[in-house]
C-alpha cells in the first residue's frame, strides 16, 4: 500500500469505466501507483473508498473519457458498453479506449468499429488474473488492435501488469480469453468434481488439495500437456503408453463410480462421451490427447 | 537402467499379472530393481522383452501367484480379474493380490470378497503416474484395504514409486483414482479444447501451451484451488472478488465464442448449466467454487 517512486508513465492521467470488483482493482492500482485517476460508474457510490485514496469522481461519463488520454472500460460486457459510453458524443474524439469486458471475438470488432466511428483509438484486452492480482507485475493482461495504439499506452498498461500484445485482430484478446478461462473452469470444475467425490467418502478438501493440486497436477498432467503440444500441432498421437480404448474405460469407471457415490455424473458423462466420439472417429488406438480432434474439427460434423 | 544396490525388500519374489503398457512397466521396475519377477498375461507375446531383461514368464496363472508372496494385478478391468484368475483356485492360499485394475468403489468390495473367499490377503491399488514414471521414488501409488497387508509389502510396494495407504475400506483407492482421473480428463479437456479454440485463430498449441500451463495454470488457478479449500469444508463462498452471475456471464461469453468459431461447444455449454444450475440452486452471489454444491448434491436431487 506504500506508494512507489513514480516514474513518467506513472504521472500519465487514466480514467476507469466501471468499478465492480475488477475496475475497482484496476483504479485502485492506479492511484496506488502514482496515476491521477478518473473514474465513473453507473451507480457513483461504489467511487467512495476510491475518492477517499485521490481519485476523481467525475460528474458524467463525457466528462471521464475526455478526462485522460486513455480509459479503461470494465463493465460486465460489450452490452454495458454502449449503454454506458453512448452519452460520449464526441467530446472524446482522438482519446483512446481499452475495453476489458467479457465477450466474443465478433463483439470485440463491432466495438472496434463503433469506436473507429467516433473517432476513438481502440484497444480490446482482457485480465488474465482475479482482482487481489491487479498490480502485480507479473500479472498477465492481453491487448490486440492497432500496434501503435498498444505501443503508446504500454507503459501506463504497465501499472496494471504484464502487458502482452498479441495482434492486429481486435478479437485475439477475447479469444485468449474465452480459451483460458475455459480452461480455468474446466480444472475448477474437474477439483471440485473430484472434491466432492473423495469428500462422499469423508476426505476433507484440504487434505485432497494436497494431493491433486500440489502433487498431481503438476507432476502428472501439467508436464504431459507442456511436453505433447507440439504433438497436437503435428496432428501425432502415439498410443504406445495407453490407448484411447484404456482411458475410455476409466472414464466409463469414474462416472460409475460417481452413481455408486450419489456424485454429479454430468461431467464424467460428457468426458466419456467425448472419447467414445474420438474413437468412432477413428482414435481408438491413439493415446487420449486425440480428442483434440473432436474438439476442433466440430464445425465440420 | 543400471541395477540398483539391492536392500533385501528388493530381492522378494514379486508376480505381475497382465502385461499391457502399465503391467509391462511394473515388471519392468522391478526387475530393474533386482526383484526375482514372475509374470504371466492371456497374451504370453507381451513377455518376450521383459524375459529377456530377466523376468520368468510363468506356464499358468496358477503357477505365477504361487511363486511370489505377492502378485500385482494389472488388468483392463475387474471383469478381466476374475477372468483371468479364476483358474488360480486354491494353489495360491496364503499369498497377497495387490489389485491395480481401474474400476469403482463396488468393485473393489466385490473384489476383496472374492479374494477372502479364496484366502488371498488384498488390497486395492491405484497408480497414479503414466508407465514412464513407475519406478521413481516420487511416484504416487495409492492403496487400501488391511493396514497389516500394506505393511507386510510396504517395502515391496516401494519399488513401484510412493507407497500412499488410504485406510481400511478397499473402495478408497478407487474412489481417489476416480477422482484424480476425474481432474486430469477434466484438465486435459479444457487445455484442449482452449488450444482448439486459439488454433482457429492460427495460434499454435505449444506457443498456447506456454501461456496457459506454464504460466496461468499454476498462478491463477491452482493456487486458488489450494487456497480455498478449506472454504469447501466450511460451506463458504463469499463473492465480493467475483460472482457467480459475473462467471455464469464469462460463461456464456465461453459458449458464444466457441460458436463463432466453429469449436465444440458440448464442453463449455455443460459448464454454462452447472453454473445456471448454482444460481437456481441460490448462489448467485457466492464465488465460483459454490458450484461445489451443485457436484455433491446431485444425489438429494
Ligand atoms: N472479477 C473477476 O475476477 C474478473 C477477472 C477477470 C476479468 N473480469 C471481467 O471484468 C469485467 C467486470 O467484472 P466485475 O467482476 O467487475 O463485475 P461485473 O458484474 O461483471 O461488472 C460490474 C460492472 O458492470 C457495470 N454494469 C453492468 N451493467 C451495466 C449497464 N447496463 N450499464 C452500465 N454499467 C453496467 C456495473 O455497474 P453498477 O456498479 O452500476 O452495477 C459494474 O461497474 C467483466 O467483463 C469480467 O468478466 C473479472
Ligand atoms: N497406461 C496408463 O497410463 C495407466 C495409468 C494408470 C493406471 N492404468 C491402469 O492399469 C490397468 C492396465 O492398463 P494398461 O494401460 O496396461 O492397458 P489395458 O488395455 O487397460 O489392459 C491391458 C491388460 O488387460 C488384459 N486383459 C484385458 N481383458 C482381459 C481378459 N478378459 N482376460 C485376461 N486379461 C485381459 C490384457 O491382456 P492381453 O495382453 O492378453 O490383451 C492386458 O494385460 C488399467 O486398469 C488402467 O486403467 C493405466
Amino acid at each position: 500500500m506504500t506508494q512507489q517512486p513514480s516514474t513518467p508513465a506513472q504521472n500519465t492521467p487514466v480514467t476507469v469505466v466501471g468499478l465492480g470488483p475488477m475496475g475497482l482493482a484496476l483504479a485502485t492500482a492506479l492511484t496506488e501507483k502514482g496515476h491521477p485517476t478518473t473514474v465513473w460508474n453507473r451507480t457513483p457510490e461504489k467511487a467512495r473508498d476510491l475518492v477517499a485514496r485521490g481519485a476523481r469522481l467525475a460528474p458524467s461519463v463525457a466528462d471521464a473519457v475526455a478526462a485522460s488520454p486513455l480509459t479503461l472500460v470494465c463493465l460486465k460486457d460489450y452490452a454495458a458498453l454502449y449503454e454506458a459510453l453512448g452519452p460520449v458524443g464526441g467530446a472524446a474524439a482522438g482519446r483512446a479506449l481499452v475495453n476489458l469486458s467479457s465477450g466474443t471475438p465478433k463483439e470485440a470488432h463491432a466495438a472496434a468499429s463503433w469506436a473507429a466511428e467516433r473517432d476513438l483509438a481502440y484497444l480490446d484486452g482482457a485480465i488474465m488474473v482475479p482482482p487481489p492480482l491487479v498490480g502485480d507485475p507479473e500479472s498477465v493482461f492481453l491487448y490486440s488492435g492497432p500496434r501503435e495504439v498498444f505501443d503508446a499506452h504500454r507503459s501506463t498498461l504497465a501499472s496494471l501488469g504484464d502487458p502482452r500484445y498479441l495482434g492486429f485482430d481486435p478479437g485475439l484478446a477475447v479469444l485468449h480469453n474465452a480459451a483460458l478461462l475455459g480452461l480455468m473452469y474446466a480444472t475448477m470444475n474437474g477439483f471440485l468434481h473430484a472434491t466432492a467425490l473423495v469428500g462422499s467418502a469423508g476426505v476433507p478438501a484440504a487434505e485432497f488439495a494436497d494431493l491433486a493440486v500440489n502433487r498431481f497436477l503438476p507432476t502428472v498432467v501439467d508436464a504431459t500437456l507442456v511436453e505433447q503440444a507440439p504433438n497436437l500441432d503435428a496432428g501425432h498421437y502415439p498410443g504406445d503408453l495407453g490407448t484411447m480404448e484404456m482411458n475410455l474405460n476409466a472414464l466409463e469407471h469414474i462416472a460409475l463410480a460417481c452413481e455408486e457415490q450419489g456424485v454429479y455424473t454430468g461431467q464424467p458423462r460428457l468426458m466419456r462421451d467425448i472419447a467414445a466420439q474420438a474413437i468412432a472417429d477413428g482414435h481408438g488406438g491413439s493415446n487420449y490427447l486425440a480428442v483434440f480432434e473432436v474438439f476442433r474439427k466440430a464445425a465440420a460434423r
